[in-house]
């Protein structure tokens, strides 16, 4: 029970606006959150309540489930992630310096943690499945802490670590798992707009990898998704193929090799040359485990590096550098194309360049692009067309070819496998069924509590407040009393209400007027407000307005 | 609910000696805990369960007591503890190197980050007091993680900060905080052993400076508690007086100066010199703040050097070296006293040493002591005789002469003052009454809510098992199905006894002896057992054992 008198954390009269986004100003201006450094955050007594009815929604649903909670320490000694070859591998670990020389790791992830810890435990197929979570912060040591909810330094997290004795009893937990995560999304009344996306993790097997992201407009992946088949996949890893297949011109016309000195963008050279985008190419030159790659798109997309990664499967994919560029074509970057490149070069077309006819390239000599190329005449027609673009808008989905539904999206929890990996690296083992020794499989389940936080903030913006639902209001009950004298004698009739004290603001405030009182209830969304003034109460009433509805009801005490 | 088939941290049949200490025993052997390294552990399920009952109670009772809780982040930025010139000047202060040449501090405690949060709450001396805490982890950079309790780099803090107008608005405020205190230990069943102690922070005034300490014989604090008066003083700052008065012997003998090389150690010399410790003296020469001072007790005390610093009043009290000793009285280290010593040197001569007569003492020559040495005709007699001696057994309140209890215990909390050290720092100011600015005053309450748990473990701890008491038991309800077949139809026999299914486990394990069930319910010490069998369910029944009780009962369906 908190009473407004004695109340530090004010609503505060207006906004401050310290972004575009509205409910942040709102969550500023109701005093949830102050800012420490940039995204990193005080949580108020008001948000701290937010915080613990999401965190126990997701605690309830994984303890249904078989997933025990448990907590481990934020630090971790070197040595651990040195097993697993991740103190220097991972950028974003905290690398604490420690008396005695020694070194601490700020745990971002706990697998060096949990992996350990069931050595004692998981000795037999019949100690798996098991599942291990924790609800905790993490800290990651970004370069740049992006807006919203990327890319935090500190943030809370409830992480999950499932063993398993092989894929097919995995296949049953996971779909307990999928069980957890609709709950927690759908009592949190967010699940309609919810959509469970393939991602790319690490260079892990993409099946049972899912990331969970849930439609706003203001954030920051791009999710295309599938009506038909209902798959969704991150702008990240979406398989595509054009809106509209090239066609093939009637007329082959000549080549033309043209000098442009200066002109590079696309728009300047289609002006210059007469040639759509659509018409156009672009291609760039990669250095892929040391070997030297070419790709090529279509003048209109980008390359998705990772896309192109999983084609040519290889660990490490960077861009080549001028002197390797010259070194290979004889030409100044950015001039490269299959035409007239030394045979020796491995070639990656991507499907947009399927079927084009006349169209434009660089030419591998500097400031010079050829016109009206052609596959087979001037080019040897590549065996095999991959698919590495990045994907846009009216771009269509290879398996059904529906064109993609794209829009925006926050990530609020995946799945994702970790295979052998770790169990591999700390010598987890145990006896099969045929008294064998075997790795156990192990998987990984993340919720971002806090950022569903504010994610939930944005979901339920209002014209002017955070409609939050009932289940993670802040409070549930707002007790304005709106006559002060004998101000013990309402909260005792207050008190009588029979409500859980936890979930109770008594605005007792002297000398503040009752729209002000009013306001804060709005502002706070707390979506029961009971009000007890001398009048009704002469009738044995009180009053009661449910935010939720227009008219207010008067019930008997 | 927790089915014990499906449960990971099963208990082991024989306990891990890993200490002397029995709880940590029984602790590791119920899988309450793992240590991830040197005073850092994982919690399990059970050791969670018990946190957060704890933390429930500590939460409850602030919140009773007006104080608001908070979350603030485990990161801050450098520039803030540069602000209160702290970054350099606390030694267990974490320093994280991070990306883009920053520098953050893991908060060992926070008020770097409460401070300025109130730059835009504190306005007025009518929005004092104010409190605000948080329980959260905290970090310390020790050079040495000691055993048990003392010095852990990472554990669970309660820590409250409060604002004042006046300390006369303090004072009040204080009585509520010491009734939050006795409320939280006496609902954890501690305040029989619970002793409010006087303690010194740092340089600050020690009014309303305090430690809770459980009397705990394992525990490294040593208590010196006054029956009469109730006081109790941390040994660290204990005041006292000698068990019986030095008696003037009737003769004065004649002083000896006898060379005695290489006899260092008090008992070889009270041989050689036939002077027993009790007229034997020791003196010691520091450096404070670069003023060289002589002090002086009795063979059989030691230096209290934070006594000792408080009565000469300096900022850093440090032995002197070697080369000052024989600079200032042409002797090696170890021969001074103030027999022969040059006058201008500064002396204090501990109560230790009054009355005494032909006492030895060196001289102030190397290997050369004095025997039969006595004041006035040899030394002069000091103005001033002081306390700066280690308390001892035996020792007496020189307020009330009684001799002390000593005993050994834990600190589970305290509360001190921080006067306007941070909000000068960070310039936090109010108007008061006549519209003038001030400073407001702050002060500072930890509850060590880890520590509290591994206190609590031994304090509870009987011949075999941790007793523990039902408001912090992990679990209240264990329920044993002893017929494992139609598991299902027992389930929900256990289902419809309406308990709170927080609070439940069911041993459901099959092939798995009752002795063990019962055993393991007995180790893990769930208050309530109840069976059942298909023998009672027959005649309606089910079997309930309180741990507290002898028998059982048996309940009506």
């Amino acid at each position: 029970m908190i009473f407004m008198s004695k109340f530090p954390f004010k609503t505060q009269k207006t906004a401050q606006k310290v972004s575009d986004n509205k409910s942040t100003s709102i969550l500023l201006q109701a005093w949830y959150i102050r800012q420490v450094m940039a995204w990193v955050y005080t949580y108020t007594t008001i948000w701290l309540k937010v915080l613990d009815k999401i965190k126990n929604i997701v605690r309830d649903e994984m303890n249904n489930y078989w997933a025990f909670e448990t907590l481990m320490p934020s630090l971790a000694p070197r040595e651990l992630w040195e097993i697993t070859n991740r103190w220097d591998n991972v950028d974003v670990l905290f690398h604490i310096p420690a008396a005695n020389n020694k070194e601490y790791a700020l745990n971002p992830t706990h697998e060096e943690v949990v992996t350990p810890l069931m050595w004692e435990f998981i000795k037999s197929y019949k100690d798996l499945p098991m599942c291990a979570y924790q609800i905790q912060s993490k800290f990651r040591n970004e370069k740049r802490a992006k807006s919203w909810l990327l890319r935090w330094r500190e943030f809370i997290m409830k992480d999950a670590y499932s063993f398993h004795a092989d894929n097919k009893e995995f296949e049953n937990y996971y779909e307990w798992m999928k069980q957890v995560y609709s709950n927690v999304y759908n009592r949190l009344w967010l699940w309609n707009d919810t959509y469970i996306v393939k991602a790319d993790w690490w260079t892990f097997t993409d099946k049972y990898s899912h990331e969970f992201q849930v439609k706003l407009d203001i954030w920051e992946d791009v999710i295309f998704y599938d009506k038909i088949s209902k798959e969704a996949f991150n702008k990240e890893i979406a398989p595509c193929i054009i809106p509209t297949p090239n066609i093939k011109d009637n007329e082959l016309k000549e080549r033309q090799d043209i000098e442009a000195i200066w002109v590079i963008w696309v728009e300047a050279l289609s002006k210059k040359l007469w040639v759509p985008a659509e018409k156009s190419t672009k291609t760039m030159m990669f250095d892929a485990d040391w070997k030297f790659i070419v790709a090529s798109v279509r003048w209109d997309y980008d390359i998705n590096t990772l896309k192109l990664q999983k084609i040519i499967w290889c660990k490490n994919l960077k861009f080549a550098s001028p002197e390797q560029v010259k070194e290979k074509t004889w030409s100044e970057i950015g001039y490269a194309w299959l035409y007239n490149l030394p045979e020796n070069i491995e070639l990656y077309i991507d499907d947009s360049i399927i079927w084009l006819t006349n169209f434009e390239t660089w030419t591998n000599k500097t400031w010079y692009h050829s016109i009206n190329v052609n596959f087979d005449r001037d080019v040897k027609e590549p065996a095999k067309y991959y698919d590495f673009k990045e994907a846009k808008l009216w771009d269509r989905n290879p398996e059904t070819q529906e064109i993609y539904e794209v829009f925006k999206a926050s990530e609020v929890g995946n799945i994702f496998p970790l295979e052998t990996k770790f169990s591999s690296a700390f010598n987890l083992t145990f006896l099969d069924e045929n008294n064998k020794s075997k790795t156990p499989l192990m998987w990984c389940y993340w919720i971002w509590v806090s950022r569903l936080m504010w994610v939930c903030a944005e979901y339920f913006l209002d014209e002017n407040w955070i409609a939050w639902p009932e289940q993670i209001a802040p409070f549930t009950n707002y007790i304005v009393i709106i006559w002060e004298e004998n101000i013990e004698k309402w909260i005792e009739i207050s008190n009588s209400l029979w409500l859980d004290k936890n979930e109770i603001i008594i605005d007792d405030r002297q000398n503040v007027w009752f729209w002000q009182k009013m306001n804060d209830a709005e502002l706070l969304w707390i979506p029961n407000i009971i009000i007890i003034s001398p009048k009704t109460l002469e009738k044995g009433w009180y009053e009661m307005k449910k935010r939720w509805e227009k008219e207010s009801n008067f019930i008997n005490l």
